[in-house]
This record gives C-alpha cells, sequence and structure tokens, in this order.
C-alpha cells in the first residue's frame, strides 16, 4: 500500500492533452497521488477542458499543444485521444523530449506500431499505456503477486471475460467508428492482452483464433458489440478472452470483469468489480491450492504501485513498472487479432 | 420436482453391462428413482458385479452378455464401458432389440458414429448418452429453462469451465491410453459441448479451434491434462470451452464447473458443484437481467426430468428427453474437436 511519493528534488511535472475518454481521469489522479504536479490540461475542446479544470484545479489550460510541448518543465504527456490518434500524438509528444503516457489501446494499426517503436529509439523517451484493468484493479496486482511467488504453480492458461456497459448515448461518435476505435479487440481487448502476457510471463504470443460481432446494434453497424480471443504463448501457456458491450442495466457497476488463472499446482479467480449478487464491492480474489479454498478481499490492501514506477522509470531511465517491450508486444496482439478477426454476425 | 413414475402397466425393465466408469451408478440411479427395475447387471469383471450389486441388491449378474441380451424383458441396457467399445457394444445392444443407454462421452471416432447412426436406423432403437454434467446438474436444467423463457434474451455466447480432479491412482490403465479414452476434448468435453448445442438451440456447429496438451503428467504421455475450444454455431451464437486435470486438492469437490451464458438482454453463471470459497453445496446459478443481480439455489428445486423423459421416449418413440440428432451431433462434434486439435505441450 506504500506510495513512494516523489520527492521535491525530483518534481514530475506533467501535462494533460486529450481528453476524448473519461480514462483521462483515472491517469492524472493516479499521477497526483504518486506526487507528481499537472501543469497543463490541453484539448481542443473548450467544455472538456472545463469539465478538466473543475476536477484537477491545479492544472492550467494552454493555448495550445505546442504550449504545452515547448515546455521544458513538463517531462510527461498524459493523453486519452481518439484512438486512432493515439500513436501520433505519442511520436509528437516523443520528439519534443517528452515520456508519453496514452490511455489504452496504445494504437490502431501496425503501421502506427512501427512509427511508435521508430519514435522510442530515435527520441529516447517512452510510449507508457495505461491497462487500468489491471493496473488500477488491486486484485489484479495481488494476483500477479501470487503467481510470482508460485502460489500455482506454473501458469498454463488465463481466461479473462472483460464485459462492459455500452451506454451508447454517453458515447461521442468515434466510439461507433471502426477506424477510429480499432474494433473491440483492439481496443477493450488490449487489457486481456496485456494481462494474459503479464501473467504468464511471456514475450511474444500467437492470436490462433479471434472473432467479432455485431448481435444487437443495427443502428450502430461499426460497433463490434461481441469479441472473442484465443492465443498461445512463446512459453507454450494459452489463453481465451471475451470482450462484449452487453452488461445489463441490472448490474450494479460497468461490468463483471473476471479473470480465471489456471496453474499447474492451484487456481487464481479475480471479480474485479464486484461479486456478483453478494457484494457490490471489487477487489475479490479466490485462491485454490493444496491447502484449500481462500477468499482474499484485495481492497485497500494492495494499492497501485505503477505510477510510482512509471514516474521513476521516466526519471531513472529503469523500466520497472512496464517494459517497453512489453508495451508493444500487447498493442501488436490487440491489432492482430482485431485485424484477422472472423466476424461470425 | 415432480418425478413422473413409470406406472405398473408400463414396467419398464433395464439392465446394467459395462461397469468401467463409476457414471454407471448415477445412470443406474437415475433409473431407479423414476421407477424402472434393474433386471441384470453383466460386466467381465466380478469384482466390479459384486460391488454394484451391493447397492443395486434388486439385480441379478448375468453370466454373459448373451444373457441379457437374449432376455425381451429388458427395454434398455445401460453401460459405462471403456469408451472405445461404447459403440460396439451399443450396436449389439441395438441389434438385440433394445435401446442403449451409453455415460459419455457416446463414443470416440467418426467410423463408430456412421456405425450407430447405421444401427439406429437399422433397428430402429435409440442411442441415449448421459451428459450427466447437464443432466443431473440443477442448475444446469434451470438455466435451460430460463433461457427458454427468454430471461436472458438472444444467447449469444456459452463459455464452460470444466476442470477436474485427476486422482491418478484410482484410475484404470485404459483412462491413460488415448485410443480407449479418446482424448479429453472427446472425453470430458463431450459435456460441454453437448451444452453449448443444448443452451443454444443449434443443430450444427463447427468447431474452429481445438487445442490439447499434456502440461505436468509425463509419466502419463498420452493424457492430455488440458484442452480447450471454440465453437460457431449454425445460428451465429459462439463459444468456447476448457476442460482440464488440475483441480487442486484443496477444492472440496471434484471440480469447480461453471458455465456463462451471456444473451443480448443479460447473463447466467452456474457454479455447479460449489460456490468456491463461500458455499461446499452446488447448483448455484446468477442470473443478472434488466432488473437486477438474482443469486438462486437450485438445489432440491428442479429435480431431473431426463431420466423420466427418456423412459417415456423409449416406451413411446417420442424425443423429450433428447433427439437421437441432438446426441450424434454433440458426439460428431467432440470427436472432431479432438482430431483436429493443436497440440501445445
Amino acid at each position: 500500500m506504500e506510495q513512494l511519493k516523489v520527492g521535491e528534488k525530483d518534481r514530475f511535472v506533467f501535462a494533460a492533452a486529450g481528453l476524448e475518454h473519461g480514462h483521462i481521469n483515472g491517469m492524472v489522479g493516479g499521477l497526483l497521488e504518486a506526487g507528481a504536479c499537472c501543469k497543463w490540461v490541453w484539448d481542443p475542446d473548450p467544455v472538456k477542458v472545463k469539465a478538466f479544470l473543475e476536477k484537477f484545479s491545479q492544472a492550467k489550460a494552454a493555448r495550445c499543444l505546442a504550449e504545452v510541448l515547448e515546455d521544458n518543465e513538463v517531462r510527461m504527456v498524459a493523453a486519452a485521444a481518439i484512438p486512432a490518434d493515439r500513436c501520433a500524438l505519442g511520436v509528437r509528444v516523443m520528439e519534443s523530449g517528452k515520456d508519453y503516457f496514452t490511455a489504452k489501446t496504445p494504437l490502431t494499426t501496425l503501421a502506427q506500431l512501427e512509427q511508435a517503436k521508430a519514435a522510442c529509439v530515435r527520441t529516447r523517451r517512452r510510449y507508457f499505456c495505461y491497462f487500468s484493468e489491471r493496473l488500477r484493479s488491486e486484485c489484479a496486482i495481488y494476483a500477479g503477486e501470487l503467481v510470482k511467488k508460485g502460489a500455482i504453480g506454473r501458469v498454463i492458461q488465463v481466461l479473462g471475460l472483460g464485459p462492459h456497459r455500452l451506454t451508447a448515448a454517453s458515447r461521442p461518435e468515434w466510439f461507433f467508428k471502426k477506424q477510429l476505435y480499432g474494433g473491440i479487440l483492439c481496443d477493450i481487448g488490449s487489457h486481456q492482452i496485456e494481462q494474459f502476457l503479464y501473467v504468464t510471463g511471456a514475450e511474444d504470443a500467437k492470436v490462433v483464433r479471434s472473432q467479432i460481432a455485431n448481435y444487437a446494434h443495427p443502428e450502430t453497424p461499426e460497433l463490434d458489440d461481441f469479441g472473442d480471443a484465443m492465443l498461445v504463448a512463446d512459453n507454450g501457456a494459452s489463453g481465451y478472452f471475451r470482450v462484449d458491450w452487453f452488461t445489463p442495466d441490472g448490474l450494479s457497476t460497468w461490468g463483471d470483469g473476471r479473470t480465471v488463472i489456471l496453474g499447474t499446482d492451484g487456481f487464481i479467480e479475480l471479480r474485479k468489480n464486484l461479486n456478483v449478487a453478494t457484494d457490490p464491492a471489487g477487489d475479490h480474489l479466490f485462491l485454490v491450492d493444496k491447502s484449500g479454498e481462500h477468499h482474499l478481499e484485495a481492497s485497500g490492501k494492495v494499492g497501485y504501485p505503477f505510477f510510482n514506477q512509471m514516474i521513476r522509470d521516466s526519471l531513472d531511465g529503469t523500466e520497472t513498472a512496464m517494459t517497453q517491450a512489453h508495451i508493444f508486444k500487447a498493442a501488436e496482439l490487440c491489432v492482430r487479432a482485431q485485424n484477422q478477426a472472423v466476424r461470425l454476425s
């Protein structure tokens, strides 16, 4: 639970630029909790900027993106742009000598991936991504610790369910245009693929089958309301995930996200956002091993070490929070899963 | 819960022949509860026959299989033979003018499937199969009723987890020989495939990806300790299931079997054998729909209508319990899933 605040001598100044998705609030909040300082906010839409400043009053509205990028005090730009624009923004940020911290999905095409990789090499800056369904989930972080300790032996499969509530009326136009949001496997599937790589400890994997569908939303034909995929990691572990936009109105939260990690000596089930029909609070971890069945409530016990680690990585050139290779491999696999998906409906 | 006992005028006499798997006890028990009469038991192994007679004292040990098959009073033969032998036994039973009731998996090769189909046509008898993970699961039966009533709208995906405890020392030799047990997708995968067809109401489906592995049992190299598969039904619904032999010693029962049924208007989760770390009793059904989250305990409330229905089907020539086409389609898909499986480890 310990949050190593960034000390005054390491004062870490960042800006928020790109407020298209609400994830920006979690990203900024996490950075502030870790002791960073939000100097600027920028977005072409003044309504979004105003709403941001109401939440984060320490920031100041920039007149243009250049004003942010030209400020040498700013070390990182956090952004939740339209998914298809995330890479271009990231390259521009890195070209200005700052690290980039984007909402997931990190990017939407293989061409963008090459541009992002090249920009990292050229600028020596970092392209961080906020995979919030792991990084902002105490039970998921705890599961990672247990797996690393060998609590369930060798991980042989990771299964993820990532249902989300659509609330179509609240969504911007780009949300329904495939070229802009990237498709469901690329978008919310990115959480799942990142978790799969993390939990299995794999450096590479193949998407061996992926599927998309629009089962029930003919009014928005470019929306994938369903997607699933199977992956096989370079270490032999396998993965399956399903993502969808079918969370029913009666669920007390936005989605009954689950992860089941099967090991040779036990298994872990995460009920991330609630324990359905039992407890509206999230962060439930169920561990079954040789000794018995254990229900561990991780909320408030584990914390979110990612933000501190990312700031230290940015300051020190380390890769503690997440390696660049891991982020780009996750990005690559979501794009591949989407590109090769068979359409079911 | 009402069990329509078979009346005296419809006295339903059956025999048990083939005691290789403990499923025979559930099959015979279910028939007896439904009012049938077990006249004979036969198995080449006198030890198994003795153990059977201790449980079911109304039966009499036959001297040979022919003695059972030549008895015109016997209308059905229930059997849990070695999987690879189930079809040949079934054909012999049907040739003798009786219906056949086999433990799952119904058969292990496509050639056997053709023989079984031809025998059904030739003899006009039936080849029933006991898919116990649905038919002996009150929550699964209840879920079927809810789905039929439209409680979750159109079913778009069925996801099944079928972990089992290995207890290798208790298993017979055939259990570890692939040609005899048929492979994990054909064997315990058959429950999953049958449920998928049932819940989606599909008449046909394609196995679009299937995988097997032996991750942790090098001492029995022909054992698949892991398998999974994706299916797409003729009505556009999709399915995924995972089966494995990795139930940890600490679990209070043989496996934490789950089924998640995703519909356009809600979802159902079944925790069939226990509510892990919460309740050792099984038959938990979680329904989330427009109105809220509901935890329904199905145990003792739904019963097992299958056995009565099967007896009536046998007596009346109806197909209420299960159509022959459904049984053979499930059989075909498990064999195909196994035959085309990619080996991961």
